[in-house]
């Protein structure tokens, strides 16, 4: 174990009859001016400790210090030559799949990463049916204690993998978007889906990990990570922190993809934020065959246009069962591209022949046939799913758009454009553009981000940089709301045509 | 209920789309202004309470914020128009007794007070006892669990008289010497006892009441005085605040008076602290027949030289049953200047008389006969008991004398003499003058300032002055290790004559 972020290794000149400073006093005045005289805090629980093991080390310590607001608070000491593991847990809270990584403080490795399905999935697959449920009576804390119990599971399986104690963790960040943080923080979110969309708490206080009853260690701290408003949450924080674009010269963006399009835009002297509603068929979760990735799921279509060929790739190389959020955007890309869908979106019955067929005067495109699917069951795209989608890839764009025009930039005069989110790393940038999602400025430009969420909550473990920059971040960002006006609903009428009913935008989309 | 020192009246502008500030942070930012840009926090616990209350109350607030370092913490809100109790409780943690004071926080009159016996009389009526048992298995918890569940007791017994729930304590202030103030705490004592004498801890963070297991409202919050070292704890910071010697141009003293002796002498511009043992004597503890102040007891004594007839009063008026310490200091000072006893402090057996017994090879002087006595024995001062006064009256003189030849400041300059302490406000000046205790510097200086300790915790409850100076007090002190080296024996053997080797000294004090 060596110095790190967190972690300081101080020496102390040993009490005298001429200098009675106490133990605490010492160890925190030591550790004070190691900080430029900022104020350091211990915990009763921590100070109990202290006479017998600075003794023992003979007043040498290896002490854990994190800042908290207005000061800094030493969570642990260790023995200076000791060589147990200090762990920190980065987790990324989301609506549909949590993730973790256990981080080595003093080296900064990985030790472990794994997911899981969000348990309160059982109260609601959405959001919105959390927020309703936790209005009813011990609705919130069972919300609550689903995702603390499901995190327990998992921390205690993934300690086990990594060969530690869960009392080896000793801080936790986390993020999440607002609803998710309020339900893990037992705070009720009723006020957060209600005009004028207020939450109980923007930059919550950094918590005792054993006041919301995680099975870290009892004297752990968790950090969570502060939101903006209702609807842009401490994700895109720390995906804000993780992209960098905070630090930048040149304007660059960042686009969480989701059921929601979080949107943030800047550089280093300003950053812009709005969220919009985009819908679920961004993620897959309109079309009857939409589901999360997984094996089996298609990820990828390829159409030749010539001879109408579908070659369909699915994860793991399975026979499909389902179609996750990547998918759909590449299959309306290259359907778009064949001349099977048109610029209004809507099927080309001549191009897609026998794929296409009607039921209840609706047109269905079959993707892929009964007998070829793991379901027994054809997968099959109607055209209002198509239309689902496209109004979904049509509010993307109009959100960029409008916050472009609104501070003045022109999407094309972007540096970077990161893509994160819970499926954002799996789109292909030639899809979405191609059906007039993201803007048409160079693929180079793109930049999927992974779990930007879970890496900027990890980068707050082993980085006091970061973890200075976090409030710098939440305070410089200016969030705009979407003001859907005339100018808007103009913007998205456009925006619903493929690629764009302006096609001089979007000059590398060339449909057949 | 009305606004003070700790309780603020907010009125917050409702959010809006326009101002979608969180109901927390519109909260904290606005206390925050009314600080003057200080930080100011609150648990979750709290903010959890807020969105509907502060809907409830039309975005208006009660606010109890208390300082804590580095920052302020909201402690609990309330309805601006409510009429409930908003209650502080001031603790002088004695070794012997425990004495509470309940304070209505907005008004800061006094609701109630009491006094208990501490519990841990049960392990050892002196703090050296504890402090061995504190290290036996079970021994430190043993000793908190006395004094905390002692108080609960007696806190429900005072909530019952004042007519209010302990949930309305919401600040709660305990001062203590550094023993007990560790013994509260579950802090082991060990090494207090220990050369060189160290702390676990000077200054205890601000705590929550439950985490020590008080049974007040379950967000308040504790302040533990801090101490200067081993022999110099919050009681005494207490006492300064209260006799506020800190503030003033003119350099006085405060004495503590007890089995320690703890002086502080100083201005507004320097404080010197010293203590040291002067012996169980001066608390009546040696005698045989000393105890506590109670009914029965003798307080006061006086001896009529020509007749040599004794003038006994006891507390209440009732027979006598034993002696306390200003009684005992009372007899020693009536016996000297009556001739009984000489300036070495011996019965002089001329003038005693058949009060004077010789068993065992020693000297006794019969106080009370049995038959007057309420216990059926009589009263007696021997020889050895008379000793043992004879040095702590000894020690005490001389630690006020090395004081002042250290910071070279005569006695008889001092423009005040304040005397506190477990029973420093029933000594009789002119009787602690007499036996050469205290300086001969007239006794209209002297000024006896009660429970000095319950009166300085009880000041931080109302007082944000007070609590400001409390930081400022205890780093201003500086802290003179008493040095028994050859000059302070020298100044001691001086001082075991009655009133002193130099009468000079004493110009008031003439025996027969």
């Amino acid at each position: 174990m060596t110095e790190s972020a967190w972690i300081y290794d101080i020496s102390l000149i040993p009490p005298s009859l001429d200098d009675n400073t106490a133990d605490a006093d010492r160890l925190l005045a030591a550790l004070s001016s190691r900080f430029g005289g900022a104020l350091v805090q211990a915990d009763l629980a921590l100070i109990r400790t202290l006479p017998e093991q600075l003794r023992r080390w003979e007043w040498k310590a290896r002490c854990l210090v994190f800042p908290v607001r207005g000061r800094r608070d030493l969570v642990a000491v260790f023995d200076p030559d000791g060589t147990g593991t200090v762990a920190g847990l980065a987790v990324d809270l989301g609506t549909t799949r949590v993730v973790l990584r256990l981080v080595d403080l003093a080296s900064g490795d990985k030790l472990a990463e794994s997911a899981f399905d969000n348990p309160q999935l059982a109260i609601g697959p959405d959001i919105l049916a959390r927020i309703h449920h936790a209005d009813r009576p011990g609705g919130l804390h069972d919300l609550q204690g689903l995702i603390i119990d499901g995190l327990n599971r998992e921390i205690a399986a993934l300690c086990k993998r990594a060969g530690i104690e869960p009392g080896s963790i000793y801080l936790v960040s986390a993020a999440g978007n607002t609803a998710m943080t309020h339900l893990f923080l037992r705070l009720s979110p009723h006020q957060i889906i209600r005009e004028p969309y207020i939450p109980a708490v923007n930059r919550p206080p950094v918590l005792d990990a054993a006041s919301i009853g995680l099975d870290v260690n009892s004297g752990g701290r968790v950090l969570i990570f502060p939101n903006i408003g209702s609807y842009f949450g401490g994700d895109l924080i720390a995906g804000i922190l993780h992209s960098g674009i905070h630090l930048r010269e040149e304007t660059a963006i960042l686009v969480d993809v989701g059921t929601n399009a979080e949107v943030v835009m800047g550089n280093r002297n300003w950053l812009i934020a709005c969220a919009g509603a985009a819908g679920p068929a961004l993620e897959g979760g309109v079309t009857k065959m939409g589901m999360a990735a997984g094996p089996g799921v298609i990820d990828r279509v390829a159409v030749d246009a010539a001879t109408g060929q579908f070659d369909i790739g699915t994860i793991g190389g399975l026979p499909p069962k389902g179609i996750c959020g990547s998918g759909v955007i590449d299959l309306a890309a290259q359907l778009f591209l064949a001349g099977m869908v048109d610029m209004r979106g809507k099927f080309v019955a001549s191009r897609c022949k026998d794929r296409l067929v009607t039921q209840d005067g609706l047109a269905h495109l079959t993707l892929v046939d009964a007998e070829d699917s793991a379901t027994g069951e054809a997968l099959i795209l109607s055209q209002a799913d198509l239309d689902s989608l496209t109004r979904s890839k049509a509010a993307m764009y109009t959100i960029l758009e409008t916050l472009a025009i609104t501070v003045g930039v022109s999407l094309t005069d972007l540096s970077a454009f990161y893509v994160g989110g819970t499926f954002g790393s799996f789109i292909r940038p030639e899809s979405a553009v191609a059906i007039g999602m993201l803007p048409d400025i160079g693929l180079e430009r793109y930049q999927p981000i992974g779990n930007s969420s879970l890496n900027g909550a990890a980068q707050i473990l082993t980085s006091a940089e970061a973890f200075e920059e976090l409030d710098r971040i939440r305070d410089r960002i200016t969030y705009m709301e979407l003001n859907v006006n005339q100018d808007f609903m103009n913007r998205f009428s456009a925006a619903k045509f493929y690629p764009h009913t302006d096609p001089d935008r979007f000059p590398s989309v060339s449909p057949r």
